[in-house]
């Protein structure tokens, strides 16, 4: 488990490399949604993504022997970048296994922060299996992306900060993948703001997450049609029970919305946010009398999207 | 003219309408330019570009008297909806001209804030033809886009808000159009940091200022062919004297390099920006000697981009 103090821990350890992001507002988007929304920025923190969290309280965590031998992990999209960027900022050396089929610009972006790249076949079990050869080969240390308390609590600051922020909210959202920063952003509230109701956010395509927690059972993702390239995977076991004891609900939104939601914040806020990121939005939008009149928090949780290819061109 | 406490009343006059837009830094746009590069966002002020600190400082600046029968104006662009957003929040009515050609989305914009929309041919004597009818019929006042004091001093408060959120810096670039923001920009750097250089940005296909700056001789925009619709007409004779005085120089980019710079900025800093504010960063690339290594802060004017139509699509 982690406690408050392994939070500001975090807060503090990443402090030197991370930028605190804006909460940027929108009346008109309020006005539509007949709430007050406070949007936390993170698709403007370093490498596009809150994920830079995790992996820099992770890699700083460790001890000078055991990062000696570099650190690794696999990931097609932010995560990669993340741990590339961390192990960088340590002065290790980062070993990131990626998919052949992950976007020639994810790929480069890594080796941009000095991260060894080992391609693989886009199976998760090539994955796997390749990142045990190259820890094998290297003696590099694993960060998982998010079922690790490191990786929780670095993502838990992102919450930390938009309360500090944004004051007096009645709600968070924060969308739903693995469950790092769900889970980060329930304890956050647990510890710092125990009437706040946190909801995770999901494709209604890639529903796995919600079903788990309405059914208190573990339902693993299936190869889901989502355009939320970054909430194709299951909860681990470590964040499904954090969200199990400290999550409000969770809440699902239509492609279509989701798409939709990802407009609107482009052209109202002049952001760039990813699909993944328009998630929280799209289920207010669907779901538009849960939150009517309160004050919301939203994790916008990163803004790398290929320019060449928008979903409405 | 106007002096700092004209800028100070103007920052107090528009802050309970306007953000406080925050400033961003990229590390790997500074390690390509070879400079410390700080972007004062206003393409996340309200209406989406800094025109709307001008206008709500012009139509506050009225008395109640003078706003009874309205504000006008003529634009195809931000200003009409600065003006029209800025008359709303003063309780008063909007009169904007526009040219048949503007973009749908900028008509509805503007109706959208309440604004009364005459339209007329896509030619200045159609506009001020057309507005003065307008001004005739209504009594309403007019509100200059930038060759007005009160517009001058309201523009000026993005740098003096700058000023205080990036400290030290050695210079300031912003676009320059018609030169109220580069004029007020001047004039608060002359008032609260006299050996701070202050440069305009503009397209090479139209560079007017440039010219008129340089020979001392004001010279007119004549039909220029540039991408950048904020950047269009030529410098007021107001602006021109205090550019003429106050600015370090006018500096210029190709077409190409402002595209360039305009999606380097989407892509690594995930923010909106439309093409005039690429202007400053592309001058930057194009002059890598002028500033380098120096802490350079530039005014991003605006993001107000047809999503459906980029220029690199």
């Amino acid at each position: 488990m982690i406690y408050l103090q392994d939070i500001r821990d975090a807060a503090d350890r990443i402090r030197p490399y991370a930028h605190i992001t804006p909460v940027l507002t929108s009346e008109s988007i309020n006005g539509m949604i007949g709430a007050e929304l406070f949007f936390k920025c993170e698709n403007l923190q370093k490498i596009g993504a809150f994920k830079f969290r995790g992996a820099t309280n992770a890699v700083f965590a460790l001890s000078d022997e055991e990062v000696a031998k570099g650190v690794a992990t696999h990931s097609s999209g932010n995560h990669a970048q993340a741990v590339a960027l961390a192990a960088k900022n340590r002065g290790t050396t980062a070993h990131i296994v990626m998919p052949r089929s992950a976007k020639k610009v994810k790929i480069e972006a890594v080796r941009g922060y000095g991260g060894q790249v080992t391609l693989c076949e886009p199976t998760l079990r090539s994955r796997q299996e390749t990142l045990e050869r190259v820890v094998e080969k290297t003696g590099a240390v694993v960060i998982h992306p998010y079922n690790d308390w490191s990786i929780i609590a670095g993502q838990a600051t992102a919450g930390y900060e938009l309360l500090l922020q944004a004051t007096d909210l009645d709600a968070v959202l924060a969308p739903v993948g693995g469950g790092g920063l769900l889970s980060g952003t329930a304890l956050t509230a647990h510890y710092v703001a125990p009437g706040l109701k946190v909801y995770g956010a999901e494709p209604k395509n890639a529903d796995d997450a919600q079903r788990s927690f309405r059914s208190g059972k573990w339902v693993e993702s299936k190869d889901p049609k989502t355009i939320c390239d970054g909430l194709l995977t299951s909860l681990g076991d470590i964040t499904f029970e954090v969200i199990k004891s400290h999550v409000t609900d969770i809440l699902t939104a239509s492609e279509e919305s989701i798409v939709n939601a990802m407009r609107l914040v482009w052209e109202r806020m002049k952001i760039i946010i990813e699909p993944s990121s328009a998630v929280p939005l799209a289920c207010l939008i669907e779901n538009p009398d849960i939150l009517a009149g309160k004050r919301v928090g939203i994790i916008v949780t990163g803004g790398n999207v290929d320019l060449a290819e928008l979903p409405w061109t």
